[in-house]
Order: structure tokens, then C-alpha cells, then sequence
């Protein structure tokens, strides 16, 4: 429900932003009763993400629309298909397009944009996930974004996760007493996840007892001497590793061993792939 | 008012998006009285934007924390450069850290590429303006962000401003009749701009008294032409060009002598700049 | 979507005003399934306005009840004829009665007072408008009325029609200012209006280029030799007049051959029409 | 708490109905920092009231505004008389300007109308109430400008207050069943009022133990008649009469020695008083 | 409406208290799609309250659930017995369990404590109420539980009914000067109580004509004085006890003949009844 | 910020809905700006606990009145003892009196009785917790008491920890499914709890993988087994005991060195504690 909610929340506000007082050139120049068939074609090649995002754009715009989706999320659109088709009131249709465009042509550029990240990775059992670098406002939908690119989710926020980072340890004085903190202070179905950025560090941080370690912005020798450090000291700690990872640099950082390879830029430096919509008036057989 | 309760809106959601019930990891390490002295710094080159926002995160999520920008929106800011210091309770320096530099980071890379464009057209007198592609839920920051890089900013959204498109021309049986609609149907106090995408429309907008007329995805060649004509007849009507706008084409089709270019590529293809927050404890001398 | 929304929620906080914790009354002394035709019948002659709001509060009161309109918006409706009928729950009636009603009273009295301005210009192409000068939370709703009763509607506020008047001109340093830095500042989408208190200042306005020239508390010599003045200089320059027009004075002022005279009394003197409910109880063929 | 609460929220909604995104022509015209001293004047006689409204409406849009009344709600405004100044920012001033002078004027209004009905009754025990006959949104505002103008308050709504009117007597199946069942449905801390229209419904109001009766369009003859029956049978009963009562019939009503008359007119025939508010640039000395 | 409104608005959010982001366990481990049967079953007996509410949970938490309930607010559920069935979605089952229970479970628990107070004043024409000792957010649900279970209830809160305490006497001067005041300034409408603690203060109230006196933790013999002393002045006052009434002292306080007794422990001394839910996977058949 | 808003809303909620319109019965009869000194005493033995919360309701009520704690939260308070005193507007006080009492006296009242189930266990390393069985809309401020008292929060709601019920089980077809799901789709960092009811099912959580296993509603001999093989097969296992906890049979479940006992009574059988709170008028000298 609660989730749900949430998107909902974000489509209203998003539709409100573009609608404001109203669409005042359609309703100056389309009849209040027309009616029209509108498509939404790939205009360049992409991995779709956003469909039930759209559907519901057009539905809270107009609840009386028809939407109908030929592609679904996680497919390869080639330029030129035909993603979904919409019949309706054409207000209701054009009040809606350019948010439900903004929305399908962003989510579908990260996902285009993870699915390239999981690809370099093929064959290997690494998870690629994103980060909190997100939108404000649509970090719900870009997460789910990264998904149906084949990416994987790391915390949503700072409430469901413990992560121990560079500012935690400094202030705590030193990884042991940050970790022996939070195991005092957090509820007890928690992993605690801790930061290291030396070798120094990853041995404080398996001597205090996390259960996750991040390796961040190491470079691969150190992150394979870490590797074998951490496995041989104990092989339940999962090893994750983050900091400026690029298509050009993940396969190599992934060939390490590591469970978990986090990258920022799968949200912040994705752009919107081009989708356009066109409408027709409807005939009177329908 | 009303815009900047908007923004605060926006802002306060961001913020309760990332901590949601709480940043737990924070809470469970740092003392409830700790303060530190955060630094904002730049990790690359790029023009500011976004410094108000920024402030205005960090005192949403505590209203106790200085804020003191060394750098304002539209400086150029070099890679090293300390943009902000933020003073104050430590737990809430790492509530808002993610969500401003989020924020910080995306403003500045979109008036980054707005500068770009705005330098290509350098000793012209077009104006680039922005367009409705904007992140659903920022539509106001990012088109602050263009200006801040030096564009202008097209209509906000559907409720304030005339732009008679091919859907609206096609359902009403043409361009004449379509304005004349329009001009029946509005208040007084606008003026109606007409999309056209050949000669023969260019035409039809000129004779129905269209205040302004859009060229859209038109060769610089009929660009040329339409100029011409447009110039020759009414002399009082703005030009504005639309289309696939990139850094390599803007300035040929600036030198045609347009009144305006609009491009949807400042905000739906800008990406984030680098920019990090380290913070330390404050001594007590503070 | 926008505006409706807007609507709805001023709907419903008058019916909250007036139920608040629910209907005492009723709630104690009529059977929570009885049910009753209801009638809404017009005390006296005048214009009808608001039957699509009043539907919208029994609904919004109870969503079971049946409305039908016997009589539709525009019409003139003569004393004991019967206006409308609700079928259906008789706690639900109760409710929303007073609510319903008032509305109705309300804006019936803007319509039937505008339809009395706009027949006293019967023959000349002027059109009356409203002002801002609304009752506070009403203004979409008295904006309504004016136009069922054959008045237009001038700006909805100050967010949009550029419109630049005294206090403006003086702290800008003058009309050619002002219009100067409104031109600078605004859309290219708007249409600049200023005010006029004199010929010196109609000059003024003409030469800075204003596209509506707002004739202000004028004599009607100024205001002929203002028309005359601004038709020959500019002829594409809308005209308007405005201050304490009443129904003696409006035909001579709209005579001297301006486009708009804009009529505050339409709203802020208006009072309601006499309208009253009657229930009885449903027999049981229904 | 909760009516201070209430009133701000109408008063904000009021507000943002004006100006929306902004006040465009002020944001383009006057600058950001200007200031400058406003001043309310009187531009016709009636009866102050809404000065705490119209100083939180100011404070809303800028709470920078210095307010200042130079009268007080109740009291008689000549023309000409200066009511208040407002000191500070020139863009706040004019962005709270409508609406602080559209509640005002319409509060004044009513005020100025209740005042002449209390006069008309003078010497006389009689109190002069108002009705639920009120503005939608405004209740709380107008039935407080009705208690500035020297009357009193009926029920602020259906919620807080036990009337008994025609079409629960027809449903309850008369005027004792009625009143025995709200007897045994409501909390014993509220009275009964009941609504009668003829001398026998007065008998059966009587009969039943209704503690207030309400004397419904009753002529004068039956008025009195009422009267004298109802102080005999059982002097602790209120006598409250209702029904199209004018300036011209209300005195003669009131001799009969009634105890409450309710006046829709107060709020639905108001009209709003003339107030205007001028501003002048700040010199430096302030 | 409003009530109904308030009340959906308390089970969302006590709904989305236990929900927050989603319920993770269910989504990682049922499908989607799956479906079930939930039973709920009474562990220990009691009174029924709540079903109503119980039901709306379901339908809040997932529209699609069936509600089918087996028994009826008011009645009493033996150990073992089913009080109600919901079919539907896995998930939204498991959403709603634990808030549907925990409302049932409390409101149960004070219909059950009310009966029990109801029970031992058998006979007595004396009605049990409610005070304003209710759990904060719950006070709606719990007066209606205390009726369920055969109480009466006292005002909702401060603002629908006149009860002059200790701390109002003493600030106006005494009795007299305080019910004086309340007489001027209420609703015509509004009966006045008084409480006394001693006979003086039974004196002073009802020569103040106080219409309801309430008689605050007095002896028992205090009690009968008082009674005998009020009906023999005026029959028509009525006569409250209240303060630290049990299930142990209520008979004897209820024969002296006062016409009400409000019971704090109602509510506030309430314990939850135990009612579990069980689902099985619905068959194929459904 | 985001609890601390949470808290804020459900506390103004609860003053509304005791306030509601306005406390009429303090309007009418104490001056506007009364002042008077407040003071909360214990009327019997209990643990304090919601402090800041009463001091937040009388400063929601009126932000000028002055509270001063005489005890914290946590401390036993005996009879008598003088909790806190607030100074200011004696409206302010009485309409803030109710809701800060009911929250006091039932957050002591869970507090009271987390502090007697803790002192049973004293000397073992046992941690005491709370359930999802709270008042709905107060979860947060009772799990905040019964740390107060000296237990611990389980997890907050659906959303902050992985529990494999008996309902999860049988959907997915056994323990080992259910964890294999949960570990599949869960975030990395969180722990997997599973309820087991036999000791067929802790071998299938052992075996599985749970990190902590909760044994439901098992005998103390059976909970005596499952320690003794958990702990001799993975000693890293927490273990959890649930199922009607009593006073009476915690100490004997503690003694099987179980690491957490969850105890639904502690909320949803915890009875509220006695306070009480007087006024009286401030000296001048103030």
C-alpha cells in the first residue's frame, strides 16, 4: 500500500507541476468530448522501464482512458516499435503526454544504462547496485528503474540499512568503537556494513565483527589484497566494493571476487532516451 | 510565496525520501550533542547552481546548522574549490548531506551544459530556452538551473502559455482555425504561439495571427526561408526553432536570425557534476 | 484535473464547515436508511449558476444520491419553478442542503447581476470582465458566474496576465520603465497591460510599446479622447476601462468604443437569490 | 488552537488562490529588496471589521511586514479616514494587497449591515442573530464580522446545535416524536429547539418540552399570539423567530418581545464596503 | 461524512504506522498473485466491538479483500468462536493482520468493561458514561466501543458541551460569577453543568441555575444529601457522579438515584482481548 | 526529522480531537489573557515516562507557556511528588490539561509495567521486548515508554526487519523455501528471523540459514531443547522466545539463556497511572 501511495503521490504532484491551472491551449481548441487514439514510439534503441508508470499517469489525468501497453518492462525497443497505445479524450490525452513521456524516457535511460553495467559483468556472480546519488523525489522509481535493467538494489535510505562510513568512524574513534555502537544501539535484525579505505581499516572492520564490508575508492590491487584477506578470515562477510566504477573499469574491479560492485552513475549520469507521441482523432467506429 | 512553499515542499519530501524513519546508523553512533564543521567541495569543473537549495536542505533537516557559501550560483568553479561550510550538529550535517549534494549536483551539471550551449551562441541575440523535459517533481529547480547557466526559460507548463501543437492543429481542421479558436477562447492577456513544420504552415500561422511561431525539426535550409518570410511580412512576430538541438549544430541555426531556440537537452540530457562533503569534528574553540 | 481539484476542495471544506462532526439533528431523529425526494425550487426570478457544483456537494455528501437538473446553467429561471431533484438518503440531503444551497444563492446572484451589465451593452462588440476583487476561496467559482451570465473573465491573479499599474510605475520611475523591465523580464508568451490615470500617461503607454492600455477611473472625455488617441497611433492595442462602472453608467462608457470595461461590482456587490429545499419522503414504489 | 488554525488555513488558501506561481508583473517590475509604506484608506462610511484578518494576511505573504492599525474592529469609519499602514517589502505588500482588501471589504460589509439591524432594535432585549446563510469557506469570518457589528451567533453548523425543522418533524411523523427522539439520541448537555409554523406546531413544541422554539415565517399576529401562549405555559422557553426579515420589518417583529431573530440577510445580502490601499517607495530615514 | 472521514483517516494511519515502506518479509516470500482465506478467532471471552472498523482496515489495506463477518458488534463471542472471515490477496491479508487485531482487540476489550459496569447497575434508570480519559487519536472509536458495550457517552471534547470545573470557578470567583458568564457568552443553545465538591457548592450551582450539576468525588453520603437536596429545589436538574468509580462501588453509588455516572476506568483501565488470525492458501475452487 | 514530525502530528492530531472547535466552556468564562501557575502530581507509585511529549502538547497548545520539569522520564515517582509546573495563559493550560495527562498516564502505565517484567529478569543477559501489538496511530510513543522502562523495541513495523511466520511458511512450502525467497529478494543488509513452533522447524531454521530464530508459544521444555541445539550447531544464531509472557513465567523462560523474550502485555495490557493536574491563578509578582 504504502509504496504504492508513495508513486502515486509523486505522478500526482509530477502531472500538477505540468498542468498547473489547466492546459489552457487544448481547452481553448479541442472539444470537450473528442476523442483520440494516441502512440508512444521508440525513437531510438532502449531497455523500456516506467509502463506502469505511464498507464498511471494517463489514468490520473483521465480515468476514463485506455491504455494499452505493446511493450512491456525489461524488453530490448528497437527505434521505430511501438510501445503503447492510448484511446480516450484527447484533453485528457495531451494533458498527460509530456509527464508520462519525462517519466518513461528517464527510467528507460537508466535502465538502458544498468543493463549496459550488468552486461560488462556477464558470467561473473557479482550483484551491480545503485546508490542514493538518485533524483530527489524519484528515488523510488529510479531504484525500481535499475532493476529491470538487471541491476540490484542497496538501501533505500538512510533508515533501512547500517552503514558505517568515513564520518561515523571519525567521530566514533575508530572502526572497533563505531561497530561496537551500533551493535548496542540498533535493533538486533540488522547487518552492520562498514566502510574501509585501507587495509588498516579492513582489518579493524573484521575484528569488530561487520558483517558487510565496503572497499571504497581502493585501487585493484588492494581491493584483490583485501579479497583474500577478508575470505580467509571469515568467508561469511560479504565484500562490496564502490567509488567512480565506469563501463570501462567494472568488468576488471568485478574479476576481483567482490559480492557487491555499488555504482553512482547509474542514476546520476543517465539521460532520457526519445520517445514521442502522436494522436489521431478516433473514427466513429470505435 | 506560493513558488517558494513549492520548493520547500519538494525539498522537504527529497529529504524524508533519503532518512525516511530516521538515519539509523547516525543515531546509533553519534552523540545526540556532537557538532562538526562540514565542507562542500568540488571534484571537477563546473558552473554552481543550486546553493540555495542546498542551504535550505540542510536547514530543513536542522535548523540549528550555519550555513556559510564561499561560492554563489553562476560562479565557475574549479576542481579543489570549497563551494560551502555547514557548522553545527553533527547528526544533522549527515541528515542532509546526500539530498543537498544530490540537489547541488544535478542544478549545477544542468547549468553546466546551459552555459555550454549559451557559449556557443556567444554575440548572438537568440535566446536558448529551456523545454517541458524536465524530472518529473523539479521542473522549477532545473529551470532555475538553466538560467543560472546563462539560458532563459520557456513556459513552466501547460497552464501559462499558448503553443497551438500538431495535435491541437490536426483536431481542429487547421492552423486558421485552430488560432482563431484560440484567440476566442483565451484571456486577452496572452499571446499564441503556432507549431509549424513546413513553408505551407509557416504561412498559414502568419495569415491567422500567430503571435509567434515555432519552426519545428526544420532543415536550416527552410529555417532560412521561413525567416525570410516571416521577417518580411510581420515583423512583430517572435521565431522560435525546436528540434534536436546539440553543442554542434546550435550555432548554424542561431545565424539564421531566430528570436529563440529551445532545448530540450538542458535538462533531459544533462548529467550530475562531482561534488563531496567531508566533515570534522569542531574543536572547542567554536 | 487541476482546476477541478481545486473545486472539489473548496466544496468540500464548506461542507465540512457546516457538518463538522456530522448532523446532530438528523442524525438523532431520521432512520440512517430513510430516504426522500428532495426539490429545489427558485424563490425568485433570476439567472441560474452553479447546478454542476451543487450536483458536486450532494455527491460529495453522499455519494448515492440521484441528481437531476431540471434546469441548466444560463437559463433564466422564473420564481416557483423547480430547478432540480435529489433521490436518495435523507441524513445525506440534510447535509449537504444549506451547502448546496448557498452556493447556488451565490453564484446565481453574480450571474444574474452580470447578465444585467452585459444587457445594458446589448449591440457593441465590448466585453464586460470580472476583477480580482472575489470573495476570498470562491474566485474560480464567482469567475464561473460571471461568464454563465454573459460577462468574460479578466485575469484569474496576479500569476497570470502581466498587468502593470500605479504602484508599479512609481517604484520603476515611470511607465517606459516599467514596461521596459517587464519586457526584459517575462515570458516572450505575454501580452504587457498598464494602467492609464491620464492622456500623459496613455502617450506613455502607447510609445513604450504596451500591447493593453487599462483606461483608470477616466471621465468619459478622457476616455473617448484616449480611444481616439490610441486607435490612430496603434490600432492593434486592446482598450480597457475600469473603475466604478455601475448598470447607469456602463452603456455610455462602453459606447466611446473600447474593447473591455472590467465591472468589480459583479462580485463584490452581488447577493444571493432566493432558492429553497423541500424533502419528502420516498414512497416505496421507487 | 483549532479556529486560529482554521482561519489561517482559509486565509492562506485565499492567498495562494491570488497568486498562484507569483505575482509576474511584480516579480518583473519592482526590486527584489525594495521597500515601501502602504496605507489603508476608507473610501466610504460603515463599520470596521476583519483588521486581524487582513494584518494575518500581510504576515502570511511576508512576515517581514510591519502592520500597524490605526483603527479597531467596531468602530465607525468616516470617509477619508486612514485605517492602517503597512511598512517593508514592496513585492509583499502588493502580493497581499487583493486579498487583504477582499476580506476587509466584504467583513466590513457585513458588519456595517448587522450594525443597522442592532440599531433598528435598540432598546429592545431582542437579540439579532445570524444564520448558516453564509459564504462558503467564510462562515468563521462572517459570522465574527456579524458579532462586530453589535449581533450575536446562531449555530456555527449542523454539528453544534439541536434544531428540529420541517423535514425531520415530517420524517420523525410530528413535532413530539421528533423531540423524543433527539431526547433519547443526543448528549444530555444540549438543548432542543424546535421549528414551528403554525399555533398548533407551537402547542406541540410546547407540549413535547422543547426548551427553544423557533417561530417560522409567522406573521405578526401569530407571532404574538405565540408569544403570549408560550410565556404562559411555560416561561423558561427561548422564542426565537425567523423569515425574510428586512430593516423595515425587523423593529415591529422585535416589539412582540421575542427573544432571538435570525437574519439570513446579514451575510447573504452584504455587500462589500470601499477600501483602497496605496504605497509609496520607503525613504531612507526609516 | 466527517466522522467517517476522521475515522478512515486514523486506520490509514495506523495502517501505514505498521506498514511504513511495505511489509518486506511477505513481498520477498509470497507471490504476488497468491490468495488466501483468513479466519479470525476469538482466544478468550468477551463482547464484540469493532467489526466495522476491523473491515474497512482490510479494504484500506487492499480494496479487493472480501469481509465477510460471522458475528455482530455487541455480541458475546465465546472462546473458539469465528467472528469473521476475509478472502483475498495473500499480502493484503497479511498487511492488514496485526492492525485490524490490534483495533479489535482494544475495542473489544472496553466493550467488554463497559458491559461489565452496565451489568451491576441492572435495573437502575442511571446511564454510565464515558469521560474524555481516552487513548490519544483513538477517542472516536473508543466512545463508540463504550456504546457497544451498553455505556452511554459524555461530550466528545472541550468544544461540544458547557462543563464548569474547579479551575474555571476558581479563576471567574466562584460558582455564580462563572455560570453567570457562561450564560453570556454561549450558544442560546447549550445547556451549562456545573461540578461541585461539597454541598455549598451544590447550593451555589443551583442557585446559579445550573441545568446539569455533576458531583465530584464525593462521599456516598455526600452523594444522598446532595440528590435529595437537588430534587427537592429542581426536579428538572440533572445530577452527574463521577471520580474513581469501580466495578466494586458503582451499585451502591448508582442507588442514591443520580441520573448519571461517567467512569474514567472505561477506557483507561481498559486491557486488550485476545482474537488471532489464520490463513490457509485458497483452493483452486474459489 | 522525520520521528520527530510523526510525533508531532500524531500529538496535534490528539489535542484537535479533544479541542476540536475551541473549549467553549474556558472561552466563556476566563479572560483572554488569565494567567495561572499549573502543576501535574502523582495520585500514585509508577515509572515516568513521556515527559517531552507533555511538554510538546502545552506548547502546541500555546508555544508561549513556560514547562518546567521537576522529574525525568525513567524516574520512580511515589505519590504525591510534584512531576512538572507550567506557567502562562491559564486557556492555554486547561486546553492542553487532558491530552498531556492521557499521554503521561498511559506511556507511565507501559512503562510502569516494562520496569516490573524487567526487574524479574534481573541478572540474566535476557532482553526484554515489545511487539507490534500497540494502541493503533501511538506505536512509536509506547515503544518509546517501554524503553523507558527498561526493555527494548523489537522492529517498528512490516518495514524494518525480515519475520518468517507460520502464515510465510506454509505459503512458500516450508522453512527452507521461505528463507531461500527472503534471501534472494531481501536487501543485503538485513538478517532473516524464522518462527518455529516444533523442533522439526528449528532444525529446518537452523539448516536454512535464519540468523535468529524465534521459538512461538513453546513449552519451557521444548524451549530448553531448541537452546541447546542452536547453540551447539551455529552459535552466531540469536534466539527468541514469544507467546503470552506473563510476570509470573518470565523469570523460568529467561533461566533456558535465551538472548530476547518478546512480551505483547506490555502494551496492549498496560492500564494507565494517576495524575493529576491543578491551577491557580499567578501572583502578580510573577
Amino acid at each position: 500500500m504504502s509504496s504504492q501511495l508513495q508513486i502515486d503521490s509523486i505522478l500526482k504532484y509530477a502531472l500538477k507541476e505540468d498542468i498547473g491551472k489547466g492546459d489552457i491551449t487544448t481547452t481553448a481548441i479541442i472539444r470537450e468530448k473528442h476523442r483520440s487514439m494516441a502512440v508512444l514510439t521508440a525513437k531510438e534503441k532502449f531497455i523500456l522501464a516506467g509502463i506502469p508508470f505511464a498507464e498511471k499517469v494517463f489514468s490520473i489525468a483521465d480515468s476514463s482512458l485506455k491504455f494499452k501497453a505493446d511493450r512491456k518492462d525489461g524488453e530490448t525497443i528497437k527505434k521505430g516499435t511501438v510501445i503503447a497505445r492510448i484511446k480516450g479524450n484527447t484533453r485528457g490525452l495531451l494533458k498527460a503526454e509530456r509527464t508520462a513521456l519525462n517519466i518513461l524516457q528517464r527510467l528507460s535511460g537508466i535502465a538502458t544504462l544498468a543493463h549496459k553495467f550488468t552486461k560488462r559483468v556477464k558470467g561473473l556472480s557479482v550483484k551491480i547496485t545503485d546508490t542514493r546519488k538518485t533524483t530527489p523525489g524519484l528515488r523510488y522509481l529510479e531504484k525500481y528503474a535499475v532493476k529491470i535493467g538487471g541491476g540490484h538494489n542497496h538501501r533505500m535510505g538512510l533508515y533501512d540499512g547500517i552503514l558505517i562510513k568515513d564520518n561515523h568512524i571519525q567521530n566514533a574513534g575508530g572502526i572497533k568503537q563505531a561497530v561496537r555502537l551500533a551493535r548496542k544501539n540498533i535493533q538486533h535484525m540488522l547487518k552492520i556494513e562498514v566502510e574501509a579505505q585501507s587495509m588498516r581499516e579492513v582489518n579493524d572492520a573484521l575484528s569488530s565483527g561487520a558483517e558487510i564490508i565496503m572497499l571504497d575508492n581502493m585501487s585493484l590491487k588492494s581491493i584483490r589484497k583485501s579479497v583474500k584477506l577478508i575470505r580467509s578470515k571469515n568467508p561469511g562477510v560479504l565484500i562490496e566494493v564502490s567509488g567512480n566504477m565506469t563501463l570501462q573499469n567494472i568488468r576488471e574491479t568485478a574479476e576481483t571476487g567482490v559480492d557487491l560492485i555499488s555504482v553512482g552513475a547509474l542514476t546520476h549520469s543517465a539521460v532520457s532516451v526519445d520517445i514521442s507521441m502522436d494522436t489521431a482523432p478516433l473514427q466513429r467506429i470505435y
